[in-house]
């Protein structure tokens, strides 16, 4: 293990320590870190919670979490013993002064410990309508008054709608500089989506057929198997387009679409994904109908299991009008993307869980192959995301044989052969907020923009009802009208 | 087994059948033609050959060569008896009149049989000097007088240079028309010299970086690892550059480079093919040393076997200047390849046999993930021909990590994972020849033409013997200055 001294000495305030991301997911990657030698040589984890623990209960929840959940499970008996001595648990109650006081406390007895005034990073891991109550005692309490060494690292949803996100912006400034808010989107954090940027940027031959010219449509799906779970309660206020469209998907679509930054700078690749969301063509309210479908999960059956409908899960409305399933086509106005579709779709409650991106080559203009009108099969582009990962391009070949038969073949490149050592993408946002690169987190006007994207949507869904709901079976490829959604086009779902 | 009732009862008549080619390759492909239903109805092998075989031996000789070559050697027993009975061995005399009478009474007797006058396919499977007076039989003979119903194939060399190619085509065509004549170039009937086109012209993608514009040099590559084996006394007047490069390797050349055809028709695609041999720029004689590499074998091992030089082989000269290795880079004069070199090269005694095209892409000419000069590899199309045979894309991808570093990765396609069902380049050639099809075989322009492109190369190694010769160790990678050729451009093999 070597410690990395390239990072300062940093206190970790985790708010939220008993939840679920952290137990999950937080813990698990700052473990990971850990015995990567990627956290930095003076570390320690602040963790905060409501419940008056005693800290070796803790760390012993924490412990038993990392063997459910690390990635990396070889070394942590070895491991263990390191990592526990960097992890104090602190009882904080979030709206109380005195709760801020005793925390700043403890920070400042941890830079006398460090010997010098230690960076700060706040993970807000803990429902949305804390982050301005935390954020004002924060600021009263000066615990991140410093813009080069504090940070705060919070979770979506970013606001529910424009005006929301422009409030909780401004709320979060009285705090905070721009540049020390961390907006996670752990989308972004994946391997195979950061991966696009370097696929597109780093070789030669796929940039000069990235366009309108040679693009019919691109097509971007996250289909979950998982329904509503224990979250139904949340999820009634929320829906697909604001839990998954207006943040993950805009995103994968900005990375797929975006021109070429000058350079890695956060700013420059956060400027070309606002010039991206800025380029949507935003629909009218009077046409959301033909631009998107939305839908919900009745019952149904997966691998023989019965599933319940939306509606009658935990929480949820008997008549909930809340979407699991939507599908919308954007069109970008700018230069490079004219007139070419992106589909995007996300849905609970589909048959598998299945990420990926698909760009749709125009058919062939004119060729000596073409026998009939279908004769050939139009190249494919298709980027799985999870759980696959893997890039393959879909092309024509002649069929081994005595005569000239062509017919689709696929090359495939698996970036994952040993999937141990990939990085969890909470591995890679963690680390990347300790050495303050804000590239893969949302700047405010990302956030805005992309809630300006969806506002018409969102407006007409919440105002008029579907009828139809439920409109799709549990463990089903989603809504019938989103099939019509393409074909109007004369595309299909890949 | 479903006979190929679309072809016309046809008299195949073989010149030199108890010859290498005939027992290696040609019966082989008939039989396997056979048992795949691809023969006509009804058909017969007139074997001929100088000496006095009893049919039943012949019949037994061709049986042996087949459980030795054939590539499909399950059901030989079982299906041997019903290919044998359309073999008749008949004894011939190349230079006597009386000869062909009694072939033309043969041939005659074939037809009352089919109860029609059948095709006739002459196959001229003997030394090149033979052909110029078995044409003239078949012609005084009149054995092959109906240009719809007759043709010949012949073998390589056509020729030994522009003139004696012409003269030859002169020749021919006394008794032929141009499209009676079946000139075959074996590596045309390789599937993965075939798929070149369907790869090309099949897809989207591929054609619009397919030019001057992103690629920066193309690579073809023939490498044997054989030597001269018994042919020493034939290789003295041959090498390396009349052997491979006039024909294989300017046609694979054709296919990388040739336009698209309006359509199929033999006419069309061997008409693009003359216009990439009549665009390929000439070498003017004083510069010859500067585009082209010769190379003879030396002394060497593989794989620990001790290897004979050259000049040592049986039927060689001991101060021979034939060249064993031969290395050109050509330029092409059109609009597509405006500056793209094509370096070609072919060898005897490599350290492995192997054929393979490599379309070299240019750098990036910007990239925000260019760190150092060195950075980042340029992409890779490599079409491998034999003996894998596969097609690979090499690019650039992010390592899986939590830095941001990209690596160079392949996607690769293999086109036969059951190689048994890929026809042999002579089945295809063969069955071609039976329906008609010239596509795939060399029209007089082309041979002609391909002659033009080598004559300076020729002219100036056979007047200007090489002392340097022997310049590579048997099982090396050829002579030194082959490296040479392509540094100057700041290029280097693949």
């Amino acid at each position: 293990m070597n410690d990395n001294k390239a990072l300062q000495p940093t206190s970790i305030i985790i708010f939220g320590a008993t939840g679920d991301l952290a137990k999950r997911k937080l813990f698990p990657a700052f473990y990971n870190l850990f015995i990567e030698g990627r956290m930095p040589e003076q570390f320690n984890i602040v963790a905060l919670g409501r419940a008056d623990k005693n800290n070796e209960d803790f760390k012993n929840y924490v412990k038993e979490n990392l063997v459910l959940f690390s990635r990396n499970q070889k070394s942590i008996d070895a491991e263990w013993e390191k990592f526990q001595s960097h992890i104090t648990y602190f009882r904080h109650q979030i709206d109380e002064d005195n709760s801020y006081q005793e925390l700043d406390v403890k920070l400042k007895s941890l830079d006398d410990e460090y010997g010098l005034r230690a960076n700060r990073l706040f993970y807000l891991s803990i429902a949305p309508n804390f982050v301005s109550v935390i954020s004002g005692h924060l600021k009263n309490a000066a615990l991140a008054p410093n813009p080069a060494q504090d940070r705060i690292i919070i979770e979506k949803p970013f606001g529910h709608d424009k005006s929301s996100a422009i409030e909780l912006n401004s709320l979060l400034s009285r705090t905070f500089e721009e540049e020390q808010i961390y907006r996670i989107d752990h989308y972004l954090g994946k391997e195979t989506v950061q991966n696009i940027l370097a696929f597109r940027f780093g070789n030669s031959i796929f940039e000069p057929i990235w366009n309108c010219h040679y693009v019919e449509s691109v097509q971007i799906t996250v289909a979950e198997e998982v329904g509503v779970e224990s979250r139904g309660g949340f999820y009634e206020g929320t829906g697909a387009l604001k839990d998954m469209i207006q943040n993950h998907l805009l995103q994968i679509l900005c990375m797929v679409a975006m021109e070429q930054p000058a350079s890695l700078d956060a700013g420059e690749i956060r400027d070309r994904k606002v010039d991206v969301l800025k380029s949507i063509r935003r629909i009218p309210l009077d046409r959301v109908s033909h631009y998107a479908v939305r839908g919900q999960y009745g019952k149904g059956t997966l691998n023989g299991k019965e599933l319940k409908a939306y509606r009658e899960e935990g929480g949820v409305a008997p008549d909930s009008n809340t979407e699991t399933f939507a599908a919308i086509k954007f069109y970008l106005d700018n230069e490079r993307w004219d007139g070419v579709p992106f589909y995007v779709r996300t849905g609970k409650r589909m048959k598998e869980k299945h990420s990926y991106i698909t760009i749709q080559f125009k058919p062939l203009p004119q060729s000596t192959f073409i026998a009939g009108k279908h004769a050939l099969s139009q190249n494919k582009l298709i980027i799985n995301i999870q759980p696959l990962m893997d890039i393959r391009l879909q092309f024509m070949t002649k069929k081994p044989g005595l005569t000239v038969e062509l017919k689709p073949v696929e090359m495939v490149f698996d970036y994952f052969s040993c999937k141990e050592d990939t990085p969890e993408a909470y591995e890679t946002l963690l680390l990347d907020a300790l050495e303050g690169d804000l590239t893969l987190f949302m700047r405010s006007d990302q956030v805005e923009e992309a809630w300006d994207v969806v506002k018409t949507i969102q407006e007409y869904w919440e105002s008029n009802p579907d009828p139809s709901f439920p409109n799709y079976a549990a463990g089903s490829s989603g809504p019938e009208q989103c099939e019509l959604l393409l074909q109007r086009e004369e595309h299909s779902w890949e």
